[in-house]
């Protein structure tokens, strides 16, 4: 039941939209490194599929399925290469890809939720592997760069609750047996608006307690 | 046999104590880090289940227990929570952190080393793993702080030394065929006290066999 | 057939020759980042293995080669323990680590791509596990010692090329039926040479187009 929840082919169009838009991520952020054009390829594949490699390797999906489907391979080179000629152009359109990368953020938390659940993981599992498929890419794009990955960053806006929020709705709707092609197209479109607004307002997480004083605040500028 | 070595609460008890602490040094870094609350969590269960993650994945343990059992889960959480709200007093009983820490590496040094060898591993790999399910989250902590692993410094109090000394304990138990509850027990101890004595006495490990000279050291100074 | 492409004891030691010089270069990093002797250890067990260890995970060759075969534990370590001893020694003789190296990368892209197709992925996946065998234990070991690793950056010379061309060598043998073990010695040779070329004579890829601007190199320059 729950690996129709849309046709197969849509399914299959929605992964390589959101596979896309992380793979133009981690080629920007290597062109910014200076990395030449394998870097970017590689920086490309590992943003796009790392986060569902992890996921398919924690339950048991192997070969991954970035293995075993050559489009899932194919797609974040041909971002590579958008990037690689184009990457003035790209940038300039940052707003565009933002707005991407939270539909791949929203589409990825539901997918890779689902997907957890249907290996017959518990639904706090479930969940937490949604959020590993939908950020893990970006954490080892920020690793292999050698950045502190972005999610962790106080000074970045809402990342991690966006999908959190997602990967919670498709575990309830799979609790109260309402998981259907809407409610997780429902799901999806919360994760994403949630994303955008946390870019358009700037929402931030707090830090630890007592790290918000002045006194914190020198020992950050110290470091 | 070797699944009894203690009963199944209390073993499951001290894995919870072990997760607990590892949980808390992640927790501790992510403070200093500034990272945000979501940095903190993410830091608390990478460093308390990255160890047993990479071991289970190894031996082919799918799902991993950290997937499987809720308190494996939720424990970080916890952890992360106190430190969020309580920092400057956690940072305070630093010592007692310690304590808790090299409790953590005896007991997974252990535990790792007759899981693995329980998958049907050899005695040296068993022991490795064992090395590895204590010593791997710190290193992953380590990674996604964007620092050197402390496990690698030559200025650290010596911790992959007791770890090889419990794993090792382990498998020549296992060789003799004298594993029992009361050996497991010593091995954890063992690794336990010579923690807590390199942690006293600044025991260090030496560097490359030329690196200490002055030649060297201005070497390390410049870089 | 393809297990037999040479004789078994051929076959593993050449294994042990590629991790051997892999260990090698994973533990002269070590010494160079003043890391104490475990460091040493760790990193080339890391930089001999890891590329390996990833490979038998994603194709689900469990427990990976590296802990059923006491060799690929071992010899690691006595290529640590003699950059521990040498190290100024073997630092002189950089140029035949980098000849053995190119060895390494050689044998390890041939062998992980015939292994990776042996567990029946396609041919492209078989290709791209076959280069991440060959890199992935130098990638691990820069992301450990907190560098950026040396794969991505434009200023090095050409480290994937050669290992794509020999793995797509193997996997165009595979296609049309050709595979053997001259073939698969050519692959090896291939990759070897392109490799020494590229030492020798500096070949690098390019950057991302625009970026070889004067504009961006000040960009460089000022990050």
């Amino acid at each position: 039941m729950l690996t129709e929840l849309f046709t197969p082919s849509v399914q299959h169009a929605l992964d390589l939209v959101g596979i896309f838009v992380f793979a133009i991520s981690g080629a920007l952020l290597a062109v910014r490194k200076n990395f030449d054009v394998f870097g970017i390829a590689v920086l490309a594949e590992v943003t796009a599929l790392g986060g569902g490699l992890f996921r398919d390797v924690m339950i048991g999906a192997i070969p991954p399925a970035a293995f075993t489907d050559l489009g899932y391979f194919i797609t974040p080179l041909f971002a590579a290469g958008l990037v690689f000629f184009l990457h003035p152009h790209v940038e300039r359109i940052q707003v565009g890809v933002n707005v991407f990368d939270a539909a791949g953020l929203g589409l990825f938390c539901v997918t890779g939720t689902v997907k957890a659940y249907e290996y017959g993981l518990g639904l706090t599992s479930s969940a937490a592997l949604g959020l590993a498929t939908a950020v893990g890419g970006g954490v080892l794009r920020d690793v292999l760069a050698n950045e502190v990955p972005s999610l962790l960053r106080w000074d970045r806006d809402l990342y991690a609750v966006p999908a959190i929020v997602g990967a919670t709705t498709v575990v309830l709707c799979i609790r109260f047996d309402t998981l259907n092609a809407v409610t997780s197209g429902l799901a999806v479109i919360a994760a994403f608006v949630l994303r955008l607004l946390a870019l358009r307002f700037h929402w931030r997480a707090p830090r630890a307690y007592n790290r918000s004083s002045a006194r914190a605040e020198e020992g950050s500028a110290a470091t």
